[in-house]
């Protein structure tokens, strides 16, 4: 398994499946852990920096959390890999664009993503598509117990885990759920949910998660908080109580418009599903956009034909990153814009 | 043969077909007569406009002008029906609009329509496909030679025919093309022709003639003196000198887009035709706009699937008045843009 192999599917947690599918692309689970042994990475220097990585990268290829896990050498991958990663929601941006010694285990279905060296010595993540928070947190600790067992966190018996940035002191866990809310958007409902979320101390974020824009359709949700609160705790007030009002909010929002503009709806459906079948220049942000409908299309039960698992990939895959290393060569935006154009198009063609 | 029977075609002058036709839509001929024996219709009190619409109406019908020709009553007609004529081009607005007695003679073929008791007794048109304006104008004398066997015509031995309007005075005709100048619109040299024109002592009038917008891709142009020439002189002018350098101009402005925005070009038009095909609400400025991209698709040889007859005969058919024919009852905006999506996108899956 290796960083080429990902160009042509995307990963577990794009399948389109999962519970609640129709309202949330993915579940997320997120730990930060440090090594006892070495200073927080800021305080590092490049030897120390390099002896993290390489015990990390040892430790974790040799515990066996997952399946077919692979490790990329980030540090000595090229730009257009590294933000093949980014794209692929495997590494961060700052672990993508930082330059000291740094890398990703992977495991083969994606679900499983371990940055090293990234703010913390390792960032866990465990991606699945659907409402999973629960399970995603079982998996999280289960890879955290099993890489406890060869190597010491730096823990305090007041605190719990340290990391190197206070808002992730206590059990290091967050969650968040990637939603899918066209109809709040159009409805403009979208922001009572901001303030909603605001209230509920949750983080709303775009699609690549901090400092980027909630543009578009898609919400990124975690929660704020995890010093005082167990993982369980973490856990059970997310997904019991918290995300079950969004989704509701989001289905009512759709139920609503079929209701009152069925015609501009279908409208809006069946002409985003045919400008991406007919396009032969295309944006990344008019891709977003009319994939965005056609999801909704399909999720409304508008568009039969359409598989959903097609339509999630097309958002990954159609992204400059990707573009370039199915088409095996750099591009400029206006070479990009033809060639999404047409790689959309074929897509799109032989699913139907 | 009756109106009603037209609504589910579009006369020999949408056939796309005639020389030029890439460029010109339709050659026109236009006669202004008037009868000796009855004032100018402005003059004439009720009883006099009814002896003239009867008259004329039997001369013509009598006078066996072209084929499988029938006399609608304007004065009798229904508001939708008047609009139906207009959106055909067999009556004119003001024409449709009056409220003295009147109406208009057509041939099967709609290439001959007689307007009686428009601003003149009788208003003689003859509209072909393509650049014709030879024809055109031949087969309007030959009409204008069968009626004035059996009609004396208002005629002064030094101005010539005698019209309401003194624009009109000496040959009384007029000739005019339909010209679709979607290249130069997109280049922006469509100004050029305008100031072309104005030089010429040529008229540009939009889709619908006097006190129509040029707006959109398709411009009528028109002789403005009838004084002073014969009829072959106007013609030749019109004809020979100046709608070559027009077509022309067009042509180049074509051939220039496809060699320095290739990609630009077929998206515009891949995406106007699958708009087309899929939209469930369309209003009739953007149906004229993604017909014209079409049209121009299909004469730049990047659609080989779409007929242009076809496309011809929905600039006509999406039209209000058209719609609600076919659809059998009245509709209000909504449910037009509802009938008028659905009534393209079947004409064109039909068509693929």
């Amino acid at each position: 398994m290796k960083l080429a192999d990902l160009t042509q599917r995307a990963g577990e947690w794009l399948r389109g499946a999962g519970p609640m599918h129709d309202v949330v692309i993915s579940s997320r689970a997120r730990l930060a852990r440090n090594l006892a042994s070495q200073p927080f990475l800021s305080r590092c220097n490049a030897t120390q920096q390099r002896e993290i990585a390489e015990r990390l990268r040892d430790e974790i290829l040799a515990a066996g959390i997952a399946k077919n896990v692979f490790y990329v050498n980030v540090a000595a991958a090229g730009a257009l890999d590294r933000e093949l990663l980014v794209e692929r929601h495997l590494v961060s941006r700052q672990h993508a664009e930082a330059d000291h010694p740094r890398g990703v285990a992977i495991s083969g279905s994606e679900t499983v993503a371990i940055m090293i060296n990234e703010e913390d010595h390792l960032r866990i993540q465990v991606l699945r598509s659907g409402l999973r928070l629960t399970e995603a947190a079982e998996e999280i600790t289960q890879i955290d117990d099993r890489l406890e067992q060869s190597v010491e966190y730096a823990f305090h018996s007041k605190y719990g885990y340290l990391t190197a940035c206070p808002t992730n002191v206590g059990t290091g866990l967050r969650v968040s759920v990637m939603l899918h809310l066209p109809a709040l958007k159009m409805t403009g409902e979208i922001q009572k949910v901001f303030r909603a979320a605001r209230d509920m101390r949750l983080a709303i974020r775009g699609l690549y998660g901090e400092g980027t824009e909630a543009s578009g359709d898609f919400f990124q949700i975690s929660n704020q908080t995890t010093l005082g609160k167990t993982e369980q705790q973490i856990v059970d007030e997310f997904f019991g109580q918290t995300m079950p009002h969004f989704i509701e909010y989001e289905r009512r929002a759709r139920e609503g418009l079929m209701k009152s503009q069925k015609a501009a709806v279908e409208d809006k459906i069946h002409r985003a599903l045919s400008l991406l079948r007919a396009a032969r220049l295309m944006s990344s942000d008019e891709t977003m956009h009319l994939l965005s409908l056609v999801r909704l299309g399909v999720n409304l039960g508008r568009l039969p034909e359409i598989d959903l698992r097609i339509v999630n990939e097309l958002f990954l895959l159609s992204q400059p990153a990707h573009l370039q290393r199915v088409c095996g060569h750099e591009m400029n935006d206006q070479q990009r814009a033809e060639a999404r154009a047409e790689f959309i198009r074929r897509r799109l063609l032989q699913d139907n």
